[in-house]
């Protein structure tokens, strides 16, 4: 169920029979020639809604924007401080926390909002360790779990691209972009075939020089629609397990 | 266009015609028992959408969470602060800006949002005004246009509800949002058929005494779908007409 | 009784037959060749100390520095970012609650502050909705009104001066600036007669390009000590309705 | 001068024949039995007012609120958090520094403040200092100044009240009160004549625990408006001393 | 060299032979039965200092609180908030580029800092990607290497303790930070001997229910001050491969 | 006892028997041509540490960055903003209350913290005293005490050193700081021998412009080890005399 779509009555009936939610959060930026600006909140959003319209999971608005700093020198990126970043995460976690909500899995699509989210989430205990008034704290159990890196979708980039995967802007990633979005394919030739590869630690400037189309390591003209298919296939199965995981954690 | 079905260089070459973009910005908060949590960011995004399909204009991601904290005692709402709002508006305009955009207008969909968006406008413009340095800023111009506000929009509400539209929850909106999203329509009977007014200014407790099934003084079981897609023809052109009277202000 | 003027245990016995308080808030700014930079600070103040006189209402301290980010081009304007002024009215308020305040009523002089005085309330409710611990949370009403909208205010404005009242250094303003303080009447010639007019959205430096001597759409030379007072009684009238209506609202 | 009653284009031809402002601070909080809530910003303003008009020197607004934390337990008093009051300053020097203002001279009216301006003020350099563009930062020069704590004023208030003058809702303060505002006298038995003595390092319920009826150490019974006047004139020239000190500092 | 005991000219003589600084970084936090609370401080800077002696290297003040909030439970740990953890970083590194290091390390003894520590990196980069005046930044680089992550380190670690090393209050931390400080060796008999296994991902509460006596999965009554030895020489040969390999990366 | 060196059990214990713990402050700065960049760290650690020693008083980890923003033009020093030293103290002391430490005494080695340290106390007391749920506070002491101004290190200072002793990078703290770390002492010549004086209140370009060479007033070539040997005595029994003071305020 798309908390987008629903009523607040069906929140409310849905919180009678399970209290877990998945957010998908990306992020606004430049993936290369033929990826999409938005790639990385597309591909997260699509798994989760069919994850949840197969097993009756609330999925919460997609978090489109998050910490993409080191992209900000090619047009269109838009990046959040990782402080604001850490804002937003924990105003929407008190909200859902209020309604009851104790289990919260943002399922997410950028490398680059890994760090900033865990450190979201250690601000947001940080406010329940920090009290000395001898409360027990409600219970809340967060996670992060990554659409790219469970082993089903490991296994099929592997198996599919190989080293031509890269790093960013990923043959795999573009591949489900454009399942989620077949209206916006690109048909690009990349020069050279394969990105240089290195580390993405510095700011937007020097990001540009050290990976000047956008892409790091990668060969994203692999990409296929059908691949896409198929690697929302293995990511579902792959979130599955993790929010079953999750879910399994009491606290 | 969209920006999330953009590449970098399909930017690049937008900012070569044109600097201006859109952001559509809403809410995600209970619309009463018939109304989406999602209304108001779909109803600004269906108009943003569409005009920016007509007239070759750069629509960037919606930004789905608003300042929405009356409305939290109800479950599925989601509400950001004042001021993380503010700093996610902060650094989404900084990074525009450091592409090259003039011209940054925020197309809402949530009366409850347009004090904080104001207020973000002035804390961006504080960091220009407050530097000594004697360097002049770059242009920049910033506006936020309710597509609920329009004069079209207006007078077609106000001759197909009268006053049941109503000032939350309204008539139009869950129209607008039906039109947007029909696998979401919803069959309610409201009760009373018209809800009570009052002022929003309160916290979520006290909302809720007020305004117990959250709507405020609509009756949207008045909605129709085919409402809806006239919604979101007077509302692109009243959408239209502000946002070239916006670009033709010079700085 | 100004709260300035009390003794703590004065407050204390107020407190037991009152529970509003009325915060004058105003702003530091040009107000154009014959308009004090006070301006916006003494015209609330004159009408809340007459009013607070009247009706034995509790007036607070003036906040005298408010949001004029667009006014810091010309000399002697101070202005409070968005979420200085913010954390300015939360402290404000917090202090107030705890002693058992329950309604706080700011009469406002200055028009830019009224996007981010709302924001501060949102801030200061929002940290009560935001709460999951189950406690119902204290009563607290807040509301920002305008000296300056007033029905009475707008009618004598209209019949005093008509299109030359202008928006900003309004003759009207002026007048009950120059009531209240007599001794810093200015006298001065306008060029050209009426100011032109435009939008203040806008940093500083753009601000004074489109108002060069700091009116908008005024003039100010029609301003007369004798006017003032008729504004000042017109505003009390306003205001107490106001009051009367805001305390009248349950919590 | 006073800032409040000026036009810009005064403030303007002010700074082409100096660079030095002075602004009162004090605080709004409980003095004993019959000190007022104003007392802090009162004296220091009534003493910078007189300055001004003697010397041509330009007076700002007064900021009225300070940090006053220890002081909430008693109803009436207003607190700013040290973090609030460090952006307002913070602000307020920006401002003026931006018009060309070189030397800013906080005259100050409450010992409780002195920290909290003192880490404003390192906060105000920290912004300078922490810069490494290898730019010179324009000068700026601040200080803070007790109206309470020049030569004079000692000498004056251990001649009129010795051990009886205190610490908080002192003698002096109360009497130089009443000077500025003569309106506002109380005629109030105290019991104990003098108060308990202590340290105000705490919050506020404990201050109150060790302080019950506000004063420190002090008899403010012997407060007259007559002595108010010798202090007025002995702390317009301690501060004068002090002003000429400070501009004589070089940059 | 220790940064500790320089002075400022050796610095600057440094300086005009070296560019980069290694920042040992800890926590404070309970370390189980037999753990010191300084641990996660003491590793890296016995590692940095030997490192430091050996390679002319300039080896910063230890940062001895990181982000320990789920350890807060437990008598005498204590946390910064990721917020507040990251202000430290920011400022420390705006500091050193100030003058002119362009290479800070940071060696890491906690687990727990690594997600806020580069969301730190990331809050100071986008100060210089978030900027549009088209000025090229000056360079910096910043890493994290994790003292006990090194293919040495974790080797020896397997070869002595194999799964008894565990999570937390490991069996080879235990022994480094005895080796570097014989003093303070404590004889405790552990119950279980390996304790439970487990995420850390939670509040001080929940850590406490589940883990205890502190340990996570480790066996720390099997350290050895002669390890210590061993797991200091092996971490100086991982770090110096690290700290060149940072140095030889441009910008 | 050093609580870096104490297992959370050996904490737990101390609890049972005393509520105080000591925690030294300093500063990472230069301190002229002789002095160690650490100096103000190293002083008020050995004094606490040979007082923890000789009276079983825990001594939490010594923060060894302070408010510096004033040297940062001096090569070697960092500053922390205030604001950033306020968040660090905040999350200090709230730790430490929450495992039911009442009495926190900071012992400082640093002029420059002492506004900083002693508004980040008014911070922590406002949290507390801003609650309006008529909880009461748990008890709460805060204090600053700095090693070099109690009576008998005076004394010392003005027979060993008399005006020479100066105001930064004295010839009492460079003893000191050679006296806990003798393989750091540095032999350097003065010129001029005594340094200039003035004040520190600016920011750090002008403060070098101030004080070329670092130091302020002083000419620590007077300074010697076995002087040092004689400070710690002293200050130890300063500080005992202010701890047991401290511990005997109730709350």
């Amino acid at each position: 169920m798309k908390l987008q779509h629903a009523t607040w009555q069906e929140v409310e009936r849905y919180l009678e029979r399970a209290s877990g939610i998945i957010i998908p959060i990306g992020s606004t930026e430049q993936h290369g020639p033929n990826g999409l600006l938005g790639t990385d909140a597309i591909c997260p959003e699509s798994v989760a809604w069919e994850l949840g319209e197969r097993h009756d999971i609330l999925v919460g608005p997609t978090q489109s924007l998050g910490m993409a700093q080191h992209h900000l020198a090619f047009p269109g990126s838009i990046s959040l401080r990782p402080s604001t970043l850490i804002a937003v995460l924990r105003d929407t976690v008190t909200s859902l926390a209020r309604h009851g909500f104790t289990h919260v899995f943002f399922l997410n699509g950028h490398g680059g909002n890994i760090a900033t989210v865990n450190a979201a989430f250690a601000e947001i205990y940080s406010e329940r360790s920090l009290r000395s008034d001898g409360q027990p704290s409600n219970a809340l159990q967060l996670t992060l779990s990554n659409w790219f890196a469970g082993p089903r979708v490991r296994e099929l980039a592997q198996s599919l691209y190989g080293d031509a995967e890269g790093g960013h802007a990923t043959a795999s990633e573009v591949s489900l972009s454009w399942f989620a979005r077949p209206e916006a394919v690109k048909d690009v030739t990349m020069s050279p075939r394969i990105a240089p590869s290195g580390s993405a630690q510095c700011d937007a400037d020097e990001f540009r020089r050290r990976f000047p189309d956008g892409r790091m390591g990668s060969d994203p003209s692999l990409s296929r629609i059908e691949h896409g298919e198929r690697f929302q296939a293995a990511a579902v199965e792959d979130t599955w397990d993790a929010y079953r995981a999750f879910l399994g954690q009491s606290q």
